[in-house]
Protein backbone atom coordinates (compact mmCIF):
# COMPACT_ATOMS: atom_id res chain seq x y z
CA UNK A 1 0.00 0.00 0.00
CA UNK A 2 1.38 3.35 -0.56
CA UNK A 3 2.18 5.49 2.06
CA UNK A 4 1.00 9.32 3.19
CA UNK A 5 2.84 11.54 5.26
CA UNK A 6 2.68 15.16 6.63
CA UNK A 7 5.46 17.42 7.58
CA UNK A 8 3.77 19.72 10.00
CA UNK A 9 6.47 22.89 8.62
CA UNK A 10 8.89 23.69 6.24
CA UNK A 11 11.63 23.13 9.00
CA UNK A 12 10.87 20.32 9.25
CA UNK A 13 11.26 18.52 5.55
CA UNK A 14 14.75 17.49 5.89
CA UNK A 15 13.03 14.50 8.71
CA UNK A 16 11.29 13.32 4.81
CA UNK A 17 12.52 11.78 1.66
CA UNK A 18 11.20 13.61 -0.87
CA UNK A 19 12.89 12.00 -3.64
CA UNK A 20 10.12 9.90 -5.51
CA UNK A 21 6.79 11.38 -3.39
CA UNK A 22 3.84 13.29 -4.75
CA UNK A 23 4.29 16.87 -2.73
CA UNK A 24 1.15 18.60 -2.06
CA UNK A 25 1.98 22.08 -0.51
CA UNK A 26 -0.34 23.83 1.38
CA UNK A 27 -0.74 27.40 2.35
CA UNK A 28 -4.78 27.72 3.00
CA UNK A 29 -4.20 31.10 3.95
CA UNK A 30 -3.63 32.40 1.34
CA UNK A 31 -1.01 31.61 -1.23
CA UNK A 32 -2.34 27.90 -1.92
CA UNK A 33 -5.55 29.73 -2.15
CA UNK A 34 -4.94 32.41 -4.33
CA UNK A 35 -2.76 30.01 -7.06
CA UNK A 36 -5.55 27.20 -7.01
CA UNK A 37 -8.25 30.77 -7.49
CA UNK A 38 -5.87 32.35 -10.10
CA UNK A 39 -5.79 29.23 -12.25
CA UNK A 40 -9.36 28.07 -11.92
CA UNK A 41 -9.86 31.70 -13.39
CA UNK A 42 -7.39 30.88 -16.06
CA UNK A 43 -4.64 32.61 -15.35
CA UNK A 44 -2.13 30.82 -17.95
CA UNK A 45 0.76 30.30 -15.25
CA UNK A 46 1.88 31.51 -11.69
CA UNK A 47 5.69 31.19 -11.34
CA UNK A 48 6.51 30.77 -7.47
CA UNK A 49 9.78 32.74 -6.54
CA UNK A 50 11.79 33.00 -2.72
CA UNK A 51 12.54 36.57 -3.15
CA UNK A 52 10.54 40.06 -3.75
CA UNK A 53 13.68 41.20 -5.60
CA UNK A 54 13.33 38.26 -8.13
CA UNK A 55 9.66 38.49 -8.17
CA UNK A 56 10.03 42.64 -8.91
CA UNK A 57 12.62 42.08 -12.13
CA UNK A 58 10.50 39.63 -13.64
CA UNK A 59 7.97 42.83 -14.32
CA UNK A 60 10.03 43.27 -17.40
CA UNK A 61 9.52 40.39 -18.47
CA UNK A 62 6.35 40.51 -18.67
CA UNK A 63 5.02 39.22 -15.35
CA UNK A 64 1.96 40.32 -13.47
CA UNK A 65 3.83 40.45 -10.30
CA UNK A 66 2.45 39.36 -6.69
CA UNK A 67 3.97 40.12 -3.37
CA UNK A 68 3.13 39.51 0.42
CA UNK A 69 5.12 39.81 2.81
CA UNK A 70 3.59 39.51 6.82
CA UNK A 71 0.28 39.36 5.41
CA UNK A 72 0.33 42.64 3.39
CA UNK A 73 0.86 43.16 -0.09
CA UNK A 74 4.25 44.86 -0.93
CA UNK A 75 4.31 48.34 -2.39
CA UNK A 76 4.43 48.55 -6.30
CA UNK A 77 3.52 45.30 -6.71
CA UNK A 78 0.48 44.06 -9.10
CA UNK A 79 -1.26 41.52 -6.67
CA UNK A 80 -0.86 40.50 -2.96
CA UNK A 81 -2.18 37.54 -1.15
CA UNK A 82 -6.07 38.03 -1.29
CA UNK A 83 -8.00 35.51 -3.07
CA UNK A 84 -10.33 37.66 -4.77
CA UNK A 85 -7.98 39.50 -6.60
CA UNK A 86 -6.94 36.43 -8.67
CA UNK A 87 -10.12 36.34 -10.12
CA UNK A 88 -9.87 39.58 -12.03
CA UNK A 89 -10.56 39.53 -15.79
CA UNK A 90 -7.59 41.21 -16.77
CA UNK A 91 -5.78 38.24 -15.64
CA UNK A 92 -6.83 35.56 -17.98
CA UNK A 93 -4.09 34.28 -20.03
CA UNK A 94 -1.18 36.36 -18.22
CA UNK A 95 1.76 35.02 -16.41
CA UNK A 96 2.11 35.68 -12.34
CA UNK A 97 5.11 35.74 -10.62
CA UNK A 98 4.39 35.20 -7.07
CA UNK A 99 6.47 35.68 -3.87
CA UNK A 100 4.75 34.85 -0.27
CA UNK A 101 6.23 34.82 3.36
CA UNK A 102 5.45 30.65 3.81
CA UNK A 103 3.92 29.16 0.02
CA UNK A 104 6.70 29.96 -1.64
CA UNK A 105 9.26 28.72 0.85
CA UNK A 106 7.72 25.63 0.89
CA UNK A 107 7.49 24.82 -2.73
CA UNK A 108 11.03 25.95 -3.16
CA UNK A 109 12.04 23.42 -0.07
CA UNK A 110 9.54 20.72 -2.31
CA UNK A 111 11.87 20.74 -5.72
CA UNK A 112 13.29 17.42 -5.63
CA UNK A 113 10.07 15.67 -5.45
CA UNK A 114 8.94 13.34 -8.37
CA UNK A 115 5.79 15.66 -8.71
CA UNK A 116 4.59 19.15 -6.70
CA UNK A 117 0.80 19.99 -6.75
CA UNK A 118 -1.15 23.03 -4.66
CA UNK A 119 -3.22 22.01 -2.13
CA UNK A 120 -5.89 24.31 0.14
CA UNK A 121 -9.67 23.55 0.80
CA UNK A 122 -10.69 25.21 -2.08
CA UNK A 123 -9.37 22.06 -4.66
CA UNK A 124 -9.29 19.25 -1.84
CA UNK A 125 -11.44 17.18 -4.05
CA UNK A 126 -9.28 17.99 -7.13
CA UNK A 127 -6.01 17.16 -4.82
CA UNK A 128 -7.52 13.99 -3.57
CA UNK A 129 -8.83 12.33 -6.57
CA UNK A 130 -4.97 12.76 -7.89
CA UNK A 131 -3.15 11.59 -5.24
CA UNK A 132 -5.76 8.08 -5.89
CA UNK A 133 -4.82 8.50 -9.27
CA UNK A 134 -0.99 8.49 -8.81
CA UNK A 135 1.33 5.46 -7.97
CA UNK A 136 3.47 7.35 -5.54
CA UNK A 137 3.85 7.88 -2.26
CA UNK A 138 2.82 11.12 -0.81
CA UNK A 139 3.87 13.99 1.74
CA UNK A 140 1.42 17.24 2.31
CA UNK A 141 3.40 20.02 3.21
CA UNK A 142 1.88 22.59 5.72
CA UNK A 143 3.84 25.89 5.10
CA UNK A 144 2.70 27.16 8.44
CA UNK A 145 3.93 30.42 9.25
CA UNK A 146 7.40 31.45 9.84
CA UNK A 147 8.36 27.79 10.82
CA UNK A 148 5.41 27.42 13.42
CA UNK A 149 2.62 25.45 12.58
CA UNK A 150 -0.20 26.77 11.76
CA UNK A 151 -4.24 25.07 12.61
CA UNK A 152 -5.66 25.59 8.98
CA UNK A 153 -2.98 24.01 7.02
CA UNK A 154 -2.60 21.17 9.77
CA UNK A 155 -6.63 20.31 9.44
CA UNK A 156 -6.56 20.72 5.62
CA UNK A 157 -3.40 17.92 5.52
CA UNK A 158 -5.78 16.05 7.76
CA UNK A 159 -8.66 16.17 5.93
CA UNK A 160 -6.68 14.36 2.67
CA UNK A 161 -5.38 11.77 5.14
CA UNK A 162 -8.79 11.25 6.29
CA UNK A 163 -10.12 11.18 2.60
CA UNK A 164 -7.31 8.71 1.78
CA UNK A 165 -7.83 5.83 4.53
CA UNK A 166 -8.72 3.19 1.86
CA UNK A 167 -5.76 4.04 -0.32
CA UNK A 168 -2.86 5.13 1.69
CA UNK A 169 -1.20 3.95 4.66
CA UNK A 170 -0.70 6.34 7.66
CA UNK A 171 1.39 6.62 10.53
CA UNK A 172 -0.78 6.73 13.49
CA UNK A 173 0.13 9.96 14.94
CA UNK A 174 -0.94 12.16 11.96
CA UNK A 175 -4.13 10.42 11.94
CA UNK A 176 -5.14 10.40 15.42
CA UNK A 177 -4.26 14.26 15.58
CA UNK A 178 -6.35 15.06 12.39
CA UNK A 179 -9.69 12.73 13.64
CA UNK A 180 -9.31 15.08 16.66
CA UNK A 181 -9.09 18.83 15.40
CA UNK A 182 -11.67 17.39 12.34
CA UNK A 183 -13.89 16.22 15.19
CA UNK A 184 -13.17 19.11 17.11
CA UNK A 185 -14.28 21.64 14.38
CA UNK A 186 -17.19 19.78 13.82
CA UNK A 187 -17.87 20.79 10.46
CA UNK A 188 -17.55 24.83 11.46
CA UNK A 189 -13.85 25.48 10.51
CA UNK A 190 -14.12 29.38 10.71
CA UNK A 191 -15.53 29.57 13.93
CA UNK A 192 -13.27 26.75 15.13
CA UNK A 193 -10.00 28.58 13.66
CA UNK A 194 -11.71 32.00 14.67
CA UNK A 195 -9.29 32.00 17.70
CA UNK A 196 -5.85 30.64 15.86
CA UNK A 197 -2.96 33.03 15.82
CA UNK A 198 -3.48 33.12 12.06
CA UNK A 199 -6.71 34.00 11.58
CA UNK A 200 -6.42 36.85 14.18
CA UNK A 201 -3.22 38.27 12.32
CA UNK A 202 -5.26 38.42 9.38
CA UNK A 203 -8.52 39.75 11.01
CA UNK A 204 -6.10 42.37 12.05
CA UNK A 205 -5.97 43.04 8.14
CA UNK A 206 -9.37 43.05 7.58
CA UNK A 207 -9.44 40.32 5.55
CA UNK A 208 -12.49 38.21 7.09
CA UNK A 209 -13.58 37.89 3.55
CA UNK A 210 -10.48 36.18 2.59
CA UNK A 211 -10.87 33.83 5.58
CA UNK A 212 -14.31 32.38 4.76
CA UNK A 213 -13.40 32.03 0.93
CA UNK A 214 -10.41 29.95 2.06
CA UNK A 215 -12.45 27.65 4.41
CA UNK A 216 -14.88 26.89 1.73
CA UNK A 217 -14.22 23.32 0.30
CA UNK A 218 -14.40 22.70 -3.07
CA UNK A 219 -14.87 25.83 -4.90
CA UNK A 220 -12.91 24.57 -8.06
CA UNK A 221 -12.45 21.63 -9.61
CA UNK A 222 -8.62 22.69 -10.22
CA UNK A 223 -4.96 21.18 -9.51
CA UNK A 224 -1.85 22.93 -9.86
CA UNK A 225 1.15 21.03 -10.52
CA UNK A 226 4.81 22.42 -10.86
CA UNK A 227 5.95 21.98 -14.44
CA UNK A 228 9.29 23.76 -14.51
CA UNK A 229 9.69 26.60 -12.64
CA UNK A 230 5.82 27.24 -13.39
CA UNK A 231 2.45 26.68 -11.85
CA UNK A 232 0.17 25.56 -14.53
CA UNK A 233 -3.66 24.16 -14.02
CA UNK A 234 -2.94 19.75 -14.29
CA UNK A 235 -5.14 20.05 -17.88
CA UNK A 236 -3.25 22.03 -19.25
CA UNK A 237 -0.12 19.47 -19.28
CA UNK A 238 -2.26 16.01 -19.04
CA UNK A 239 -1.94 14.14 -22.62
CA UNK B 1 0.61 38.40 31.83
CA UNK B 2 3.61 35.91 30.99
CA UNK B 3 3.35 33.50 28.15
CA UNK B 4 3.59 30.40 27.18
CA UNK B 5 4.60 28.14 24.32
CA UNK B 6 5.01 25.02 23.21
CA UNK B 7 8.25 23.98 20.56
CA UNK B 8 6.33 20.51 19.47
CA UNK B 9 9.85 19.19 17.91
CA UNK B 10 13.23 20.07 19.21
CA UNK B 11 14.24 20.68 15.35
CA UNK B 12 12.05 23.60 15.55
CA UNK B 13 13.28 25.21 19.00
CA UNK B 14 15.63 27.67 16.80
CA UNK B 15 12.09 29.62 16.11
CA UNK B 16 11.80 30.29 20.27
CA UNK B 17 14.04 32.56 22.16
CA UNK B 18 15.33 30.53 25.15
CA UNK B 19 16.55 33.38 27.52
CA UNK B 20 15.07 34.21 30.16
CA UNK B 21 12.82 31.56 29.83
CA UNK B 22 12.14 28.69 31.82
CA UNK B 23 12.22 25.24 29.90
CA UNK B 24 9.90 22.49 30.45
CA UNK B 25 11.64 19.41 28.85
CA UNK B 26 9.21 16.49 28.02
CA UNK B 27 10.05 13.13 26.42
CA UNK B 28 6.96 10.98 28.44
CA UNK B 29 7.96 7.89 26.17
CA UNK B 30 10.73 7.35 28.21
CA UNK B 31 13.29 9.75 29.37
CA UNK B 32 11.81 12.26 31.50
CA UNK B 33 9.78 10.06 32.96
CA UNK B 34 12.70 8.32 33.97
CA UNK B 35 14.37 11.20 35.18
CA UNK B 36 11.27 11.96 37.24
CA UNK B 37 11.09 8.19 38.65
CA UNK B 38 14.35 8.12 39.49
CA UNK B 39 14.94 11.31 41.22
CA UNK B 40 11.67 10.71 43.48
CA UNK B 41 12.93 7.66 44.51
CA UNK B 42 16.14 9.48 45.47
CA UNK B 43 18.88 8.83 42.67
CA UNK B 44 21.20 11.77 43.73
CA UNK B 45 21.23 13.11 40.06
CA UNK B 46 21.10 12.08 36.47
CA UNK B 47 23.51 13.95 34.00
CA UNK B 48 22.01 14.15 30.32
CA UNK B 49 24.88 13.67 27.94
CA UNK B 50 24.40 13.68 24.49
CA UNK B 51 26.51 10.56 22.71
CA UNK B 52 26.80 7.09 23.94
CA UNK B 53 31.05 7.62 24.07
CA UNK B 54 30.69 10.21 26.90
CA UNK B 55 27.99 8.17 28.46
CA UNK B 56 30.35 5.28 28.82
CA UNK B 57 33.28 7.01 29.91
CA UNK B 58 31.67 8.54 32.77
CA UNK B 59 31.31 5.24 34.52
CA UNK B 60 35.32 5.24 35.21
CA UNK B 61 33.89 8.07 37.06
CA UNK B 62 32.00 6.21 39.15
CA UNK B 63 28.16 7.03 37.43
CA UNK B 64 25.81 4.36 36.78
CA UNK B 65 25.38 4.78 32.99
CA UNK B 66 21.80 4.50 31.16
CA UNK B 67 22.15 4.43 27.59
CA UNK B 68 19.06 3.64 24.76
CA UNK B 69 18.87 4.14 21.13
CA UNK B 70 15.85 3.40 19.25
CA UNK B 71 14.19 1.97 22.39
CA UNK B 72 16.35 -0.52 23.21
CA UNK B 73 19.11 -0.86 26.34
CA UNK B 74 22.94 -0.37 24.85
CA UNK B 75 25.08 -3.03 25.45
CA UNK B 76 27.38 -2.85 28.60
CA UNK B 77 25.61 -0.18 29.88
CA UNK B 78 23.76 -0.37 33.58
CA UNK B 79 20.62 0.94 32.83
CA UNK B 80 17.94 1.54 29.93
CA UNK B 81 14.71 3.55 29.51
CA UNK B 82 11.94 1.49 31.34
CA UNK B 83 11.43 3.69 34.58
CA UNK B 84 10.67 0.60 36.89
CA UNK B 85 14.74 0.21 36.49
CA UNK B 86 15.17 3.58 37.94
CA UNK B 87 12.96 2.38 41.07
CA UNK B 88 16.24 0.32 41.95
CA UNK B 89 17.26 0.39 45.72
CA UNK B 90 20.60 -0.11 44.70
CA UNK B 91 20.40 3.58 42.48
CA UNK B 92 19.46 5.63 46.09
CA UNK B 93 22.06 8.41 46.69
CA UNK B 94 24.28 7.17 43.75
CA UNK B 95 24.65 9.24 40.46
CA UNK B 96 23.59 8.42 36.75
CA UNK B 97 25.06 9.67 33.33
CA UNK B 98 21.86 9.18 31.10
CA UNK B 99 21.82 9.28 27.02
CA UNK B 100 18.78 8.50 25.03
CA UNK B 101 17.74 9.49 21.26
CA UNK B 102 15.22 12.12 22.05
CA UNK B 103 15.10 13.72 25.50
CA UNK B 104 18.91 14.79 26.31
CA UNK B 105 18.91 15.97 22.88
CA UNK B 106 16.16 18.24 23.60
CA UNK B 107 17.93 19.18 27.44
CA UNK B 108 21.35 20.04 25.14
CA UNK B 109 19.38 22.30 23.29
CA UNK B 110 17.74 23.46 25.48
CA UNK B 111 20.80 25.01 27.32
CA UNK B 112 20.43 28.76 27.15
CA UNK B 113 17.59 28.90 28.82
CA UNK B 114 17.15 30.69 32.51
CA UNK B 115 16.01 27.50 34.19
CA UNK B 116 15.26 23.64 32.57
CA UNK B 117 13.15 21.46 34.20
CA UNK B 118 11.78 18.25 33.39
CA UNK B 119 8.31 17.05 32.84
CA UNK B 120 6.38 14.20 32.62
CA UNK B 121 2.58 13.05 33.37
CA UNK B 122 4.22 11.43 36.20
CA UNK B 123 4.81 14.83 37.91
CA UNK B 124 2.76 17.11 35.80
CA UNK B 125 0.63 19.24 39.07
CA UNK B 126 4.50 19.95 40.41
CA UNK B 127 5.43 21.36 37.09
CA UNK B 128 2.50 23.20 36.74
CA UNK B 129 3.20 24.67 40.42
CA UNK B 130 6.33 25.49 39.63
CA UNK B 131 5.42 27.53 36.39
CA UNK B 132 2.84 29.33 38.62
CA UNK B 133 5.35 30.26 41.24
CA UNK B 134 8.01 31.31 38.40
CA UNK B 135 8.51 34.86 37.15
CA UNK B 136 9.71 34.17 33.44
CA UNK B 137 8.15 33.19 30.49
CA UNK B 138 7.75 29.19 30.20
CA UNK B 139 8.62 27.38 26.78
CA UNK B 140 7.37 24.05 26.29
CA UNK B 141 9.77 21.82 24.63
CA UNK B 142 8.16 18.38 23.30
CA UNK B 143 11.35 15.98 22.56
CA UNK B 144 9.33 14.03 19.88
CA UNK B 145 10.78 10.82 18.06
CA UNK B 146 13.93 12.00 15.88
CA UNK B 147 12.63 14.91 15.04
CA UNK B 148 9.08 14.19 14.40
CA UNK B 149 6.53 15.12 16.59
CA UNK B 150 4.86 12.55 18.89
CA UNK B 151 1.50 12.74 20.68
CA UNK B 152 2.16 11.70 24.06
CA UNK B 153 4.47 15.00 24.46
CA UNK B 154 2.06 17.30 22.56
CA UNK B 155 -0.84 15.94 24.68
CA UNK B 156 1.25 16.43 27.88
CA UNK B 157 2.35 20.08 27.01
CA UNK B 158 -1.27 21.13 26.04
CA UNK B 159 -2.48 19.32 29.46
CA UNK B 160 0.34 21.45 30.94
CA UNK B 161 -0.91 24.92 29.14
CA UNK B 162 -4.71 24.40 29.82
CA UNK B 163 -3.81 24.19 33.27
CA UNK B 164 -1.90 27.27 33.02
CA UNK B 165 -4.87 29.07 31.35
CA UNK B 166 -5.37 31.44 34.11
CA UNK B 167 -1.75 32.60 34.55
CA UNK B 168 -0.30 32.76 31.52
CA UNK B 169 -1.32 33.71 27.84
CA UNK B 170 -0.64 31.48 25.06
CA UNK B 171 -1.12 31.90 21.34
CA UNK B 172 -4.19 30.42 20.35
CA UNK B 173 -3.21 27.42 17.62
CA UNK B 174 -1.57 25.15 20.50
CA UNK B 175 -4.69 25.96 22.98
CA UNK B 176 -7.23 25.04 20.31
CA UNK B 177 -5.19 22.01 19.39
CA UNK B 178 -4.27 20.64 22.82
CA UNK B 179 -7.87 20.99 23.55
CA UNK B 180 -9.37 19.32 21.09
CA UNK B 181 -6.61 16.20 21.61
CA UNK B 182 -7.22 16.03 25.82
CA UNK B 183 -11.04 15.97 25.15
CA UNK B 184 -10.18 13.39 21.68
CA UNK B 185 -8.65 11.44 24.53
CA UNK B 186 -11.56 11.48 26.79
CA UNK B 187 -9.44 11.29 30.06
CA UNK B 188 -8.37 7.09 28.65
CA UNK B 189 -5.01 8.36 27.17
CA UNK B 190 -3.71 4.61 27.31
CA UNK B 191 -6.29 4.17 24.54
CA UNK B 192 -6.40 7.13 22.53
CA UNK B 193 -2.29 6.71 22.47
CA UNK B 194 -2.97 2.97 21.59
CA UNK B 195 -2.61 3.95 17.61
CA UNK B 196 0.34 6.01 18.00
CA UNK B 197 3.78 5.55 16.12
CA UNK B 198 5.42 5.86 19.48
CA UNK B 199 3.43 3.53 21.00
CA UNK B 200 3.00 1.10 18.98
CA UNK B 201 7.22 1.31 18.50
CA UNK B 202 7.24 0.57 22.31
CA UNK B 203 4.60 -2.22 21.91
CA UNK B 204 6.94 -4.13 19.75
CA UNK B 205 9.12 -3.96 22.44
CA UNK B 206 7.26 -5.45 24.63
CA UNK B 207 6.75 -2.54 27.18
CA UNK B 208 3.15 -2.51 27.32
CA UNK B 209 3.56 -1.83 31.32
CA UNK B 210 6.21 1.13 31.02
CA UNK B 211 3.71 3.04 28.64
CA UNK B 212 0.62 2.57 31.17
CA UNK B 213 2.69 3.67 33.87
CA UNK B 214 4.23 6.58 32.12
CA UNK B 215 0.98 8.26 30.88
CA UNK B 216 -0.41 8.37 34.50
CA UNK B 217 -0.37 11.56 35.87
CA UNK B 218 0.66 12.49 39.41
CA UNK B 219 2.38 9.51 40.59
CA UNK B 220 5.25 12.02 41.93
CA UNK B 221 5.68 15.33 43.34
CA UNK B 222 9.14 15.74 42.32
CA UNK B 223 10.72 18.47 39.90
CA UNK B 224 14.10 17.41 38.33
CA UNK B 225 16.05 21.03 37.60
CA UNK B 226 19.26 21.58 35.65
CA UNK B 227 21.56 22.33 37.84
CA UNK B 228 25.12 23.26 36.56
CA UNK B 229 25.35 19.64 34.26
CA UNK B 230 23.17 17.56 36.25
CA UNK B 231 18.83 17.01 37.15
CA UNK B 232 18.56 17.13 40.47
CA UNK B 233 15.53 17.62 42.90
CA UNK B 234 14.19 21.02 43.36
CA UNK B 235 14.41 20.81 47.15
CA UNK B 236 18.16 19.80 47.03
CA UNK B 237 19.16 23.22 45.72
CA UNK B 238 16.55 25.26 47.42
CA UNK B 239 16.91 27.72 50.14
Amino acid sequence: MRKIEVCLSPELIHLHQLEGKVIVVLDVLRATSCIVTGLAHKVASITPVASLEKCRSMKQQGYYIAGERDGHKVDGFDLGNSPFSYMEEFLKGKKIAMTTTNGTFAIEKSRSAEDIIIGSFLNIQSVVRFLKNHQNDALLVCSGWRGHISLEDSICAGSIVEDLKDDFQTDGDTSIAAKALIKAADGDLISFLSDSSHVQRLQNLNVKEDIEFCLTPNQYDVLPILDGDQLVSLESISV
